[in-house]
């Protein structure tokens, strides 16, 4: 879900909240080993997760912030838009202890990274299940932190509380979210209704529309703007996850950086799975729900599934549809209560995120 | 870690901290099944956790807050010291995915109870995989509600400022604390300091210290009884997980609640066992130690453990350890910064937390 690193809408606030984050990592990585000094290599894997965020719910963040008219520079809204790559690093950590991934921006996941400790150190038990239980515990911190640095960012309370409730909505949603992906998941579930409730709540809601709300509110204009960012927001996001679920169908793997298919190895069940099988012929279907999710998926599976994405109409629909999304989601920028330089950047995200191929 | 229930300093707020989570729960209840009603099951497991907490941490808060001269009724600080019971939710339901535990408080575990949710509905794929990455999901859910509850007890945005700090360190302090307590057990350490830290960071800390210091800043007195809290706090919380892990191998399974011998199948790295093991000859030392979490252990064998923990002399020792931290924490009662109404239920909590059967 990344737009494209050139984006100057994304890195205008990157080196900030990178830079925030990194402080904030070097001050709890002292208490922690006060507490203990072997807790060093689960502070190095946490601050792996954190350094390395694409920083896309900070940008929407400031942005948010922007469009309600907040200041070009404030580090206390890049503190606070840092704490939501905090959040992100719990869901990713965790996620790929639920999901059993291995690997996670092309470094080992978290839990793979500590079962490896304990399988160096030679410690006792299972070092799966050692690396697990540390990636929970990793996690949690994540969570932990994440509120700890927004309350901590600098501004008065009274805004801080202004901000809790796309704050607190954020981190229920994107729960929620995880749950019903999972359930889709081992329910075999796979209509578009499903389909497009899990990237609302996954993706719309968490990556760009709670984003923009949490940055309105910290300059005093959530009520103004919440109508505005949500039609924006919500069309730009499921827009997002779909070009994200298209690359990871068709795109190149030396510039997504995944093998060929692998999100039809992993048997995602997004809207172009659903799509596929709502327009294909019940022997098709059944072969193609046969194949989804067989980690052992030969190339020619792969290039059946391609084919039959491309000849259902699937992928003719789902392109017209990040299309549509998309247009929707720039329409929505035309609002009067927008500050109007945020605009043209709001816009820039929309294209990036949409025409983007990685 | 339970004081006797009978203890009127912990029943005072008990019945109130029930009521307000009860709601939290309802409202919060009603927002997720507004994302999806296939979340009612996750929510159920979720209340299950929250409704049968013994209340340990909201009730020291409280003591904290009326000993710093807090008003005996307020609702906010009710609700304050409810939310830690989110904290302890999350605590309990990701220690049991990480130990693998069957059951909590005689209930089947919350990674447990999905589980079979997902076989007795049929669903596809490893129900034990889904009921991990289920209660991964409720825990974060529970730590996010946590201070979500916290920042929305009724309190004025500056004093939840102030109350910051401490509930921020025990958030820090018990994950650091359970991430050194796996260590442990895999390391296959057993020495005083390493149990000592762990008692210092995952129970006299997280259950004692924090709570009190968190009620006293929030009635406006943090820094003035800082110190008194520490004094009483840190060896009560001591005192009382030494109670627990001698109820633990000699408690009486008619009133623990736990088969004889439970911790020691389980091969907790307690204070109880590194005392054993220093003052026990080689020979017995090397014995105790490869029966220490043997899952399968005989009858005999947890009575010759139970044997030599005595005979060596550990068993008294910790007896002893327990009245001297108890009389520390009961001298620190005495200093002139605590309102003189709370040292009488402090003191009872001593009491009842050292003198208790279960």
């Amino acid at each position: 879900m990344a737009p494209s690193t050139t984006s100057s809408a994304v890195s205008v606030i990157r080196s900030d909240v990178d830079r925030e984050l990194s402080d904030f990592c070097a001050d709890h990585r002292e208490r922690l080993l006060e507490i203990g000094a072997e807790l060093a290599p689960a502070m190095d894997a946490l601050e792996v997760m954190v350094s390395h965020g694409k920083r896309l719910r900070p940008t929407f963040a400031y942005w948010g912030w922007r469009g309600a008219g907040g200041a070009e520079t404030d580090a206390r809204m890049v503190r606070a838009a840092a704490s939501l790559e905090f959040l992100q690093a719990c869901a990713l950590v965790h996620d790929d202890v639920i999901d059993n991934s291995d690997t996670r921006r092309g470094l080992p996941a978290t839990h793979k990274r500590m079962a490896q400790l304990h399988a160096e150190q030679g410690w006792s038990g299972d070092s799966d299940g050692f690396g697990q239980g540390a990636a929970i515990l990793i996690g949690d911190l994540c969570l932990a932190w994440s509120d700890e640095m927004y309350q901590g960012s600098g501004f008065a309370p009274e805004t801080l509380r202004d901000g809790r409730a796309p704050f607190d909505a954020m981190r229920t949603e994107v729960m929620a979210g995880q749950y019903l992906d999972t359930l889709e998941q081992v329910r075999g579930t796979a209509t578009r209704e499903a389909a497009l409730r899990v990237m609302r709540y996954k993706s719309a809601k968490y990556t760009v529309e709670r984003p923009l709300h949490l940055g309105a509110a910290l300059a005093g204009r959530g009520p103004e703007l919440t109508e505005v960012y949500t039609d924006y927001g919500i069309p730009l996001g499921i827009a997002f996850q779909l070009r994200d679920d298209l690359l990871g169908v068709f795109g190149d793997p030396s510039t997504t950086g995944k093998p060929a298919g692998d999100d039809l190895r992993e048997g995602k069940r997004t809207l172009v799975v659903a799509e596929t099988l709502a327009r294909s012929g019940d022997a098709d279907a059944t072969r193609f729900r046969a194949l989804l999710g067989d980690p052992d998926l030969s190339a020619a599976s792969v290039e059946w599934m391609c084919a039959l994405i491309e000849s259902s109409g699937a992928l003719a629909a789902c392109e017209s549809l990040v299309d549509e999304y998309a247009e929707r989601a720039l329409a929505a920028l035309r609002s009067p209560e927008l500050d109007g330089g945020a605009r043209g950047p709001l816009g820039e995200l929309v294209v990036a995120a949409t025409r983007r191929s990685h």
